[in-house]
Order: C-alpha cells, then structure tokens, then sequence
C-alpha cells in the first residue's frame, strides 16, 4: 500500500467515486491534465463517497455555517485526491503541491470565507506533511456555483514523470 | 498553410485583429507572456473581426441568452488564437493545452455559468483535437467584467520552443 | 547592494514587515511556494510598512477612488516584493514575472476595476523593466476580500536557481 492511501486508511477517510453530474450536463475538459512534470487539476466540487454532489448546498454564512464550508472544502480535497489517483495510479507520484485555487460561495459581507479553504489546506498538508504538501493560495468569494455547491478548488501539483 | 490555420479556414473561422481598445484605457501587461516552452494568456473578452468589443454586451442570464454567452466565449477563443499566432508565428507550435480559467459575467443565481465556457473548450478542442486541445478549467461566476463584456479567458498552452 | 533593491532605494520606497493578522487568523499555507525555477506567490492584501493591514479598506467605487485603488494595488505589489524577497533571500534571483491574478472589491458595475491593478502592473515594470517584468494578467471584480480589503493579487515568477 502507497504512503498516503496508507495515511488516508489510518485517517479513516475513503477516496470518492467519479463526479456523477446531472443528465444533461457535459463537460469537455479533463478533470486532471498531466503534462511533463505538472499535473493541473480542474475546480472540484464536493462529492459523497458514490460521487453524487455532497449537501449542503448552498452559501456559506446562509444555508451553511463556516464549520460546514471547511467540511465542504475538505469534501472537495477528497474529490481532487481521488481524481488524481485515477490519473496518476498513485497519490505517491505527487511530489510537491504548487498553487491551489479556492472559491467560497458566501452571503456577501461574509470576509471570513477565505479560511473555509482551510479544510482542504489542513487535509493537504496533515497527509502529505508540511514540506511536500505546502503550496501558495488565492481564495475567492463568490455567489454561485455549480449546482449549489458552497466551495470549488482548483490545484497544480508537481509529480514524478 | 498550418495545420490549425487549414483547419481555421475549413471551419469557415477568421482570427480578429487585435483588441481595439476605448480611448484612455492602458494595459501595461501582455496579452501573451512567453518563457521556455510555456505561454501564458491574459484575460481576453470577445471581439468583433475587426477587434473591436463584440456584441452582445451584458450578463448572461439578462441581455445575453445562454446561447449567445456560448457564442461569446467561442469569440473569446478566435482572440486568444489570434493573440497566439501574433506572438508565436504559428499556432502549430501549440503542443499541448494546459488550463484555462474562465469569468461568466451572470445574473445572480445563473448557477448553469460555466457550461457557458463550453463555447470554448468545444472550439479548442475541434480544432486541436481531445489529445492535445485537453485542458484543466475553473470558472468563476462575476457580476462584472469590463466595458460589459458577457465572458473573460485565461489560458495556459505549452509550445515547442 | 542588488539591482531591485537600488531601485526601491531610489524610488522611496520600503519593503514592508511580513503581514499582521488579527488574533485567531490562521493561514495553513506559504506565502510563496518554491519548486525549481517558479516560485508561486499566494493572494497578498496591501499593508502598512510595519506588516499591519493598510488603510482604506472598502470598496473601490465607494470608499476608496479609482486613484487610492491603484495606490492600494502598489501596497500590495510591496508586500509581495517583500514575501519574495523574504524566501528567495535576493530580488535579484527574479528572472522574469509570468502570470499575475489580481482581485478588486468595487461596487456593483464598477466596470474600471480592472485598471486599479495597473497599480500593481505599473509598478513591477518600472522596477524590472519591460522585458523582465512583463506578465500576463487577469483581474477579477469581487464583493468581498480578506478584513474588507480593497485589492488582492497572486502572483508566478521564474527564478535563477
């Protein structure tokens, strides 16, 4: 067993199944695009462990507290982790996260929103460690997104070719 | 002729001039910065043929069908292609598409926003095909955008040097 | 003494003190995330000399101008300088600046926001100069940032290894 499925196992988290969108709805990007030693990863939203988009829906500060939206985001890294295990084969190909990019939908005035990103960064840096799970961070504030959701991130990470 | 601009011309497509923009506006970056085999794309809204802001101007949502934002965004696209053929000569030294990152100026609530930057993602793809059009994207919901522009695309190709 | 640093010297201007944060804030992630020849710089917000978030806060359109947006975006590019400057232990080691993403709190239809940025723009190139310090760019309009801060910009450098 790989290092971080290891970790994930002793954390008791599951990695989930592909985003299942509703009919209808097409999207003609990839989930990861991998090229030389750069893996991009495409705004996740957060998924249940059958991939169906995670509840609650709705805006942080409204629909959802800001414990709720650091859940959600740490939902969202489970997605990012999970899609690049199916295009890498192993999480343990990752040798440095690089840049992640963070979206809150938010009541407005909510300024505190850039911390619900904090639920991806914590689960991040407690799996892959401080060194290699580092990276640099924009958040922004929003009033949609997808379907509802309450976060999107988007990440690049470096890997092993 | 190029490939891509064969394939341009079959697709019955023309690359505007570059962005006309209204008196007094300065823009002290690139709209391409090129370093080694990577060219990173500034933001860049629709423009006509002739590079001047193209119309319809508005949210999507509002004065701009989800159609017509589709339409936009494939606009969007032509200027990008014509902002990298002005910087690399030719667009066959586009080897790989990496991410894009899209803005879909909506009304609040137009949670279906970033299926409106399929007007783009579809035109790279039939033109540089799944392989080497693939990319990773993000897509933010705004409630402005200059001059009133509908979309805005950031993108990041790799190129052979 | 560096080349940058001359130049700031010669300008006037003071690298600021890393960023205060009100009690209770914490940030799980690096300032500038360094990997290779790219160091990646998260979203800074502008602040004062002594690292204390700068004056006026709000919203361009509203309580600041145009002018003290484009004065806050320059506060901002200082304390990126200074974050930069902190990791890579010499300015002088910047070899080009690539991709620069700003943020601008402005009012509903406040369609000029993307000028504030300019601040920030303006003010690498004259440090660097045209070629060095060229980049590309995107700017988006927001509701909300960081303590009701007016601006906030990320940012992607190549560095002499």
């Amino acid at each position: 067993m790989s290092e971080i499925d290891a970790k994930l196992q002793a954390m008791g988290l599951v990695l989930p199944a592909p985003p299942k969108l509703p009919p209808g709805v097409v999207l003609p990007f990839s989930w990861v695009r991998v090229r030389g030693n750069r893996a991009l990863v495409s705004g996740h939203i957060p998924v249940q462990p059958d991939g169906a988009i995670a509840k609650p829906l709705g805006k942080v500060g409204a629909e959802l507290t800001e414990e709720q939206g650091y859940q959600a985001a740490r939902l969202a890294g489970l997605a990012i982790l999970a899609s690049l295990q199916r295009e890498l084969g192993d999480l343990d190909r990752i040798t440095a996260w690089l840049r992640v990019f963070g979206q809150v939908n938010a009541t407005t005035g909510f300024d505190r929103y850039a911390l619900v990103i904090n639920g991806f960064s914590d689960l991040i840096i407690e799996l892959f460690g401080a060194e290699r799970g580092g990276h640099a961070r924009s958040v922004v504030h929003t009033s949609a997104l997808p379907f509802g959701a309450p976060v999107e991130i988007e990440a690049e990470v470096e890997i092993q070719t």
